[in-house]
């Protein structure tokens, strides 16, 4: 008898020098470097250029990803007229997955897998996306798209397309920080399936179509809207306790809280909690943090939580900080998408680089030696 | 340090019912049937009742079946409208991914994942991608699509909406068998990426999203292009065996020959090459046959393919019978994708019914401990 692997659990797939976890003691690495020391200070497109070439790039280097990004932010009429055919109570997952695909349209995708070959394709589907969403995200609302535009980061000009207002200062580093801290985690479960697409050979836009399909299910990134959700419930910080008791009474699952891999403070849940105060400032989104910080602090202190180590994961302050920045709760998770493609992309060129088919075994359980029987003696 | 399991071979992920393959016996099992019980007799229909449901179907659960497909075959408006306004020179394979990517955008993706939802889903996938490809490739050949037909076959209405005529009986049963034969293959690539996607509760467009993109790479799906390439490239049956010296020679591959898991003649093998030649007959498409079947002759009695045990593989004889079809060689591998989408859709429902995330670790040997250096500085 075989021994069985379920879900690949513990089961080492390969080596990579892109990002380190550890999981007891809650540290991210990127690159080499700790999330804390780039938390404070990378931009996003900074963190695009190390998770590609593996070191932060100088001023040149820099201005050149940002002038390829750029470039391709704008969509074809083509493009277009696919997102305005779109059903407006389609998931916005879906509709990021079939935008994704279709840019990839346009793309020879040729048997060529070359390092700069795949950067153009990555430059594309990074700075293509935000676009893509915006665009849904108006058309649903009634609203024209409204193009991107060139002299914005990539965060500014996402919220750009999206309001048609230029972002404050605080909004912009809100949604960049998010970009910084969502980028990229090792072999999560989006990542391995764009991996195994990639290891067919498959092209670029084929490996980060399956990444966006495995985020969408709700036990990965569909998991930041329902957080968002359960504050909504809650409502108001006065009942947060007696929403809590409720919980523990009838064995409720609280969203946000506890982590497949941390069993410490996830090292981004920190980051995104100073940020969302910030954001809120003393504006009636004060809310929303007081809700999230006195469930954290309830939680932190009840035995059950502490003896499982259970503390806030990524998406327990990503949820009140993308619902602050103006976005619907069924955007949160292609917001996830926006980032990971970084990381994503990635993760695809390592693969191109040192390629294996990535193909396990599974056991056969079922009947042999059945006989045919024509349809009328069934 | 950790074992590394690179391409996960010889990993056990899990146990199915669904297919069994003997990779040195040659033998391939549907749900408990050897492959040489079904290819005489099953039509397609069968076979996707037999993966979906365990059983062959009786007479009236097949007509069921049938009634629930050909309910699905048209594209709406939307539909259409997007596949004309994709780019005459774009990749099937993209078109394929696209395309079914699109009709999920029309599904809610609830968060069902009974069995009876599924075989909605399923049945909405199989019976719409023929049409998507017959389509398109009728727009970028400048010709007007031409809708289903609801009493036709599955094969035959592909190949009615593909040429706007009526097969042969021969070509209906030449394409029938070739579906009956790529219906399902265990855990390879696609199915695999198919599973990874499902595991996070991602929804049936979105498995099969990963499919279709996996299948597209030329380590799996991608193969059975090249393979009639190869006979193209040879010509004619007296240039066989020059060619064939000529690949020695130069150490080339020869497509269509040897496979990852059988070390025996792939049992499909033998029903596609009788097929093929009833197929031929005596037109002018025979010389495809005679070219193959004299080049299995010579590779069959050299010593270096018979110590490695190399005989032809499924994409071998497909090629030639989907030549012998009308098909373009691009559109080869989106068939094998109209066939395995049977395939794929058991193992979703299989996942779904007994889930784990599928997610592997790999181990990291970049470095640690880097510090920021603002962009000045660097």
């Amino acid at each position: 008898m075989t021994e069985i692997k379920a879900g690949l659990e513990d089961i080492v797939v390969g080596q990579q020098d892109i990002c380190f976890i550890d999981g007891d003691k809650g540290e991210l690495v990127y690159r080499g470097y700790h999330i804390d020391e780039l938390a404070p200070y990378a931009t996003f497109e900074e963190i695009v250029y190390l998770l590609w070439h593996g070191k932060l790039p100088n001023q040149k280097e820099l201005a050149q990803l940002n002038d390829r990004l750029v470039a391709r932010r704008s969509l074809n009429e083509d493009h277009l007229k696919l997102i305005r055919s779109m059903p407006s109570n389609a998931r916005p997952m879906s509709v990021c997955r079939t935008g994704v695909s279709q840019i990839g349209l346009y793309d020879p995708e040729k048997l060529t897998f070359d390092k700069e070959t795949s950067l153009l394709k990555a430059d594309d589907i990074l700075a293509k996306t935000p676009t893509i969403m915006a665009t849904f995200d108006r058309y649903r609302r009634g609203l024209r798209p409204i193009p991107p535009r060139e002299d914005l980061s990539h965060a500014a000009n996402f919220l750009w397309m999206l309001n048609g207002k230029e972002p404050t200062r605080e909004a912009e580093k809100a949604l960049d920080l998010y970009l910084v801290l969502l980028a990229e985690h090792d072999y999560n479960a989006s990542t391995f399936a764009c991996r195994v697409t990639a290891s067919t050979w498959a092209g670029m836009y084929s490996a980060v179509v399956s990444g966006i399909g495995a985020l969408s299910g709700h036990a990965h990134g569909g998991a930041v809207q329902e957080a968002m959700e359960q504050f909504q419930e809650i409502g108001n910080v006065n009942n947060v306790e007696p929403w809590f008791e409720g919980c523990l009474n009838s064995k409720k699952r609280i969203m946000g809280i506890g982590h497949r891999v941390y069993k410490a403070l996830d090292p981004r849940a920190p980051h995104l909690r100073a940020r969302v105060e910030a954001l809120a400032g003393q504006s009636e989104n004060r809310k929303w943090f007081d809700i999230a910080a006195k469930l954290e602090e309830i939680t932190g202190q009840h035995p059950f939580f502490q003896e499982r180590k259970l503390y806030p994961n990524v998406d327990y302050y990503s949820a009140p900080l993308l619902h602050m920045l103006g976005l619907e709760n069924d955007m949160f998770t292609p917001m996830f998408a926006l980032s990971r493609i970084a990381g994503w992309c990635a993760h695809i060129m390592a693969q191109y680089a040192d390629n294996r088919l990535i193909r396990p075994r599974a056991d056969y359980v079922g009947p042999k030696g059945l006989k045919w029987t024509p349809l009328e003696d069934r």
